[in-house]
């Protein structure tokens, strides 16, 4: 059991516990917890593995990352309002989960052949897609495309990675320091309470004002 | 032609009954009712198909699947009223697609390689995909996420046939079973009116109690 | 570069210009619009090729795709009012983006050995699939089930590269007449503001009027 493998668990754990989190939020049943911490914690890796074609999916293949999903669902089923409190330590270990997995999800995609651009979304997909299925599933439009700097260091950090191997640089060193951006740019931002620009909100805003909506 | 192929079919067209009714609730046009029939009868073993990296999958394959699909939504298209009418008869029919696609979904992620707990994530997703890439496609919160007791038959039938695999125990005897197990208890839990508690609810409830918001 | 090719990158573009808008009607933040446009221009492409297992999927394999769907945010970023008022020769650019995805997504299908139904599922996936993926991220019901003539010209435009097939004719040809047909009869749906009817409508209406809910 390597220290990277470990860190990917506790990535996978972290994500769950933000599913089950909103399963709660949404008065969903206890199965709909289940099902939204296993989506927002193996699916941005599953997405990866079916893009990539790589079969079996880890998180079918590993029972490691199914418990890993499960035991967060159940750890939110009975202790909800004392996670509800750690919104700090919450948002670290969500933000070290952000970090890992793009970092490791951009490093199989470049191994897997794909070209740079390429990688930066597959970087992307592994480390937000398990959040956006886990909203979508929930009904709301997902988090990640509405308000928080969420997007913005997962392509940093992806983009490290693409930058060192067009450098020739590879390894474990690469990938913690990829993680390492994309968890300091994510606290910054949560930190500073950064956000990212409105989408063409000027002109909308104009548009409305013009038309006496606003 | 097969039993197991035949009950396999019927499976895609009540389900795909299931998905062009919620189609004519949702007001939706007639092209929207045969692709909610399509994701709600085809959808899950597709999902199951992409995940064990089965090419191409049987849906695109096996004509009978798309035109059992297509023939559903046509009859709630001329039939809707009478069909929404068969209450026990539907639901009996959903029982027995879902307990077939449990069970073969299972069996087919055992040959396929899977684990046990990933095997049993794959046979949910079997039974229970379909409906809820139909729920997410009308916009509405997937059913099995809310209130129906649906997903703990489709659990206890995948279980079943990974620990009967486990046991050594192999076949159609056991599919049969493990169709037959999820059959009756979501039987039961339709007639008897069983729910899935709600994820966290006691202390939402009291968290909102205490603010004075119920 | 084949003219198909660019005739590719113009469907993926024009596509992720409507990806964008919807992002920018939405009032999501910068990187949301990129992704509806990445979403909208890549993901019928994607779902094509994940369905018919061809690794990797072009729109990872190949950077003008990605590219291409970049700078239609970028350029909806920068001048939305002004694209929202071309509305013709966004639709006829949009029109033209759906037959050449779904007479080049049927023959990808043929090719790949699907039967005659299943390769009409997997071209409309092709051509309407990032529409899809597009409304249910922004949360909003796929606006191809609701109001828009759009799943028929694609539904006319893929059988008749099955039929040709059946009659043994392949080629550029064939890929032209149908991209042509569906182009044709969309943007006379456009033109003539045709609308497919409403799934079992008059059924529920005189439901509901008995019930005095009218």
């Amino acid at each position: 059991v390597s220290v990277l493998h470990v860190l990917d668990l506790v990535g996978v754990f972290v994500f769950a516990i933000s599913g089950a989190l909103v399963a709660v939020e949404r008065e969903l049943d206890w199965f709909g917890m289940v099902v939204l911490g296993l989506a927002a914690g193996l699916g941005g890796g599953a997405a990866r593995d079916v893009l990539l074609d790589i079969h079996p999916p880890a998180a079918l293949h590993d029972g490691g990352y199914l418990w890993s999903a499960v035991a967060a669902a159940v750890l939110v089923g009975v202790a909800a309002p004392q996670i509800v409190r750690l919104t700090t330590a919450v948002r670290l270990f969500d933000a070290a989960g952000l970090g890992l997995f793009v970092a490791a999800g951009t490093t199989t995609a470049i191994r897997a052949g794909v070209t740079g651009g390429g990688a930066v979304v597959v970087g992307c997909v592994t480390g937000i897609g398990g959040g956006v299925l886990r909203d979508v599933l929930a009904g709301v439009v997902p988090v990640v495309l509405r308000r928080e700097l969420y997007a913005v260091p997962a392509v940093l950090g992806a983009s490290l990675v693409v930058v060192a191997d067009k450098l020739d640089l590879h390894g474990g060193g690469v990938e913690l320091s990829s993680a390492a951006l994309v968890i300091v740019v994510r606290m910054l931002a949560v930190w500073r309470n950064w956000h990212a620009p409105a989408a063409g909100s000027s002109w909308l805003h104009r548009r409305r004002a013009r038309r006496g909506e606003v």
